[in-house]
């Protein structure tokens, strides 16, 4: 790595505890210059990971401190609360102009995400031109295509020629700062295929521009769901991808970079999901936070009341034998994990689309093969225990029998139950938890009490 | 979207369920030629995606219909077990033939997944340059950047005028099919900044070529981690990065498509680790798929033979009031449910280096209190639900200090045990959960028991 000499180079290491310290400490003893000094060499990315673990207080002195030079393309790698509290601290036609700045699909996230009352003052104070823009792009659905998309784009006809395009190039004022392909378009504006720059650099001045194109004619429509585009930037190695409108007109272009940050969301969701807490900003307020998890905590709740009921059924079974109650957790336990590794395989699955082309009924039936032999494996371990611990080799047959069962089912559970609510468009990561351990739970405690009831009793 | 006319267009869809049909019946029917009609107008992750839903029959039946043009990139796109497969299908000399047409990184990467015997085989039959390049690229550590990365890039002096530059691409042979960014080195060949092609096309041919480049001098070791380098891609919104050698000099580059399959890799990582599966591969046999997940059931095992043990202690206050077994496994699911809440948010917010500038004892603090108020709230409800249900208010109030108290120590160990496992060099995304779950189900049991053996009977 080259170094810049004394300190480690935050683009790369990230941040060092002490350096927050130090930036800190010149915040706590009012010394706006030594702060100015410090956080002058940091890119967007590093100040916006300076400002999340500072108080609001701190926040507040470090923009006041470099109010004048603030590149507002940190705003856009703030979490949420942490922009807030930022964005209070300028004025609304600071913010404006700071905004304008910004290349079309930042500006546009920023913007939504403020608060209704702001957005529209902010609106208010920039130039109409810019006004326009960003209320056309907020007319597209969230998510979508036409909310990523840069409107600034590179469009050449077919039949110019390598030379022709270098001119165009050199004269044309308010492209894009950096772009990576060109797309050629037809007389009606319609995408007609990408150049990528690397070959209009590498061939001869009298090459005809359709000649060196990528035909493979991908476009993606303004209403697309990002997650959509990210998988066809996935699926076919791209780096842009022309975006066009209901008359498969060019209206702008996607950019790899946004995807990475659609795919880092994606990824977040469903691991937020499957952990059944909607909370992604760890510098949010307690009280907020408590609020997020509420609902999830809910579900469980009522997940656990419903496996008590089943529980107090048997209330006379488990007076009569005490071990019932040591034991019951483990068939509880050992479903729901088993069910819980099957439902993550499934969404990641459903997520990168590897179940679209069919092979779903391989797969449940695969799932309750695993889930029969694992469930042998550890109910004859599981069995062989108990049986040893209580002297009583009915029990142990009651809890070997109880826990392949619950295993079994929980190979079938894990897989239908997220294919199911992907077939009625519910998020399987969110919701295919909840209900698979309330069925490992219930069906746990009742077959295994039940199974005892019968034979033990 | 442009169609292609009769059939939707799988590039941006994913197979169709019915498409994946209709060529098994091909294959079924021992009709290879409407299997290349139909299978022809695929890309590489197309047929990818239908070689994986196949069984080991059919994809021979597919690959033996398309052996002379199979595409050899489809390999760098197939889950492990259908990539053995289908390597199975090719003589060594085909496979060598097929992998030496692949850029550099991706005959790495599919090298590295044959086994022993097959790749030396391979390599034997390959070019002795292709092979060199090749061992250089095994030599590196697994996940390094070096890797990841492509040797072929192109690099020009810094005094080099637009001019020269175009002309020098113009007249090269053997540099990549497509590029994005050009490397400015020095006389030693160190990088000493990038220009996108994109600026080389727009500026005059007199123009130096150190004077457009963007010298923030970033590069990164062949030896750094792969998940290191995407969070550097991240942080800068890079499309192109130079990789150097012990002594600084350029060797390479990664483009973000491979941080894109990195950042997928990695997400995937962390959310099967969570869910405490080793396994990733959908399609791969059902015994493997069993073997790989028993050391995470075992662990689950051993966790829930110990809140056994903890519930045995207490075997007379269970047979004294059956309801503490009804009501106890309350306390440990909404322990355990509270703790992976707080689990999953540390290892994205450590993923994402969230935490590495400070706050982190903010975010400890902050989680206790979290687990306080989201305690009251449901300790009071469960607390009175409780008490109208066993008509006891000294069991309602038993059963609210005991989840109060689970709750709060879910706050504490759902962050102090990422944090610490973090400290240790060990992934909290996989280790993290099983330990916390012990501790919620373990200390869930003995609070919830033991303050009922004190104060109820």
């Amino acid at each position: 790595m080259r170094g810049n000499g004394r300190r480690p180079d935050p683009r790369v290491t990230g941040l060092t505890p002490e350096f927050v310290d130090e930036v800190r400490d010149a915040l706590d003893l009012g010394q706006p210059e030594r702060v100015r000094a410090l956080v002058t060499p940091l890119g967007y990315a590093d100040l916006a990971d300076l400002l999340e673990p500072l108080d609001s207080r701190e926040r507040a002195a470090l923009i006041q401190a470099i109010h004048d030079t603030f590149d507002p393309t940190v705003l856009t790698e703030l979490d949420d609360s942490v922009r807030l509290d930022v964005v209070e601290q300028f004025s609304t036609a600071d913010l404006a102009a700071a905004i304008a700045k910004l290349e079309s699909d930042d500006a546009l996230y920023l913007i939504e995400t403020l608060d209704d009352e702001r957005r529209i003052a902010v609106m208010q104070a920039m130039p109409a031109a810019f006004r326009a823009i960003l209320e056309q792009g907020l007319s597209y659905p969230e998510s979508s295509a036409g909310r990523l998309m840069q409107r600034d784009v590179v469009a050449v006809p077919g039949f110019w020629t390598v030379g022709e395009t270098i001119d165009f190039l050199r004269r044309s004022h308010g492209l894009p700062d950096d772009f990576y392909d060109l797309f050629v378009v037809d007389p009606a504006h319609r995408p007609a295929g990408t150049v990528p720059t690397s070959r209009v650099l590498r061939n001869p001045r009298e090459t005809r521009i359709r000649d060196i194109m990528d035909d493979r004619g991908l476009s993606v429509p303004a209403t697309m769901d990002q997650e959509q585009v990210a998988d066809i930037f996935r699926r076919n190695d791209l780096v842009t991808i022309p975006v066009v409108d209901d008359a498969q007109r060019l209206i702008g272009a996607i950019t790899v970079d946004d995807i990475v940050d659609v795919i880092d969301e994606e990824a977040e969701e469903d691991m937020l999901g499957l952990a059944r807490t909607g909370e992604r900003d760890i510098f949010a307020s307690p009280l907020r936070t408590a609020r997020r998890r509420q609902s999830w905590l809910l579900v469980t709740l009522v997940n656990t009341i419903l496996a008590s009921l089943v529980i107090s059924r048997f209330e006379g079974a488990i007076a009569e034998i005490v071990a019932l109650a040591i034991l019951m957790p483990i068939v509880a336990a050992m479903g729901g994990n088993a069910g819980m590794q099957v439902v993550t395989v499934m969404v990641r699955a459903l997520a990168a689309r590897d179940l679209t082309g069919g092979g779903t009924w391989r797969v449940v039936g695969k799932e309750i093969v695993v889930g029969l032999m694992n469930g042998v494996v550890f109910a004859t371990v599981m069995g062989t225990i108990a049986t040893l611990w209580f002297g009583d080799w009915g029990l142990g047959a009651v809890l070997a029998s109880a826990m392949m069962f619950n295993m079994v089912w929980a190979g079938l559970a894990g897989t239908v139950i997220p294919l199911t609510l992907n077939r009625f468009g519910v998020d399987p990561a969110v919701a295919a938890g909840p209900f698979l351990t309330t069925t490992t739970d219930v069906l746990g405690f009742f077959v295994f009490l039940g199974l005892a009831s019968v034979f033990l009793l």
